[in-house]
């Protein structure tokens, strides 16, 4: 996944190792896995040449890191002009976060 | 690596097989590896979700990916307060950019 983070949401993550971003349409923190319970444990953090993104490598509980359930949010693949899923979700997301 | 791909940048690497981004500080469109030869050579293009970010999964000449010669961009590790680098540097980068 890709997300944006913050001055606070890395602090929060440094201090908790736990992956928090900063959500820029709700304006808030964000600790990934709050509802559903699927937080990311750090276990490293990469940084960049010129130090404007980090990686968050971690440890995924629930399996998956994408809200449509599968493993990663990069579970589509460009074949010509259509888009191959690859994979199966991991959990159905109906019941981890409910119908909305 | 992260940078950044407009519309016209995605059609260009579509199109040559060879990774293109848009320099938005140049306002121009980047063939990586123009000036280096070390272009991308794109495998596989992942799309994420939402489908606003792509990961080119690239064969990269030359051997690393990073202007400072590190294989990727993400070399430094958070260590406590400081960042450790990880791995040594491919090539020189004033042998294949000049100095300036």
């Amino acid at each position: 996944m890709l997300a944006y983070i913050n001055k606070y949401a890395w602090e929060r993550s440094l201090e908790t190792g736990k992956a928090h971003y900063w959500s820029r349409s709700r304006q808030q923190l964000w600790c990934k896995g709050e509802s559903s319970g699927h937080v990311q444990i750090i276990h490293d953090i990469l940084i960049d040449c010129d130090a404007d993104t980090v990686i968050y490598k971690v440890e995924q509980l629930g399996g998956a890191a994408c809200h449509t359930g599968h493993k990663s949010c990069f579970y589509r693949v460009v074949d010509g002009d259509t888009l191959q899923v690859r994979g199966e979700p991991v959990f159905d997301p109906a019941k981890v976060y409910g119908r909305k």
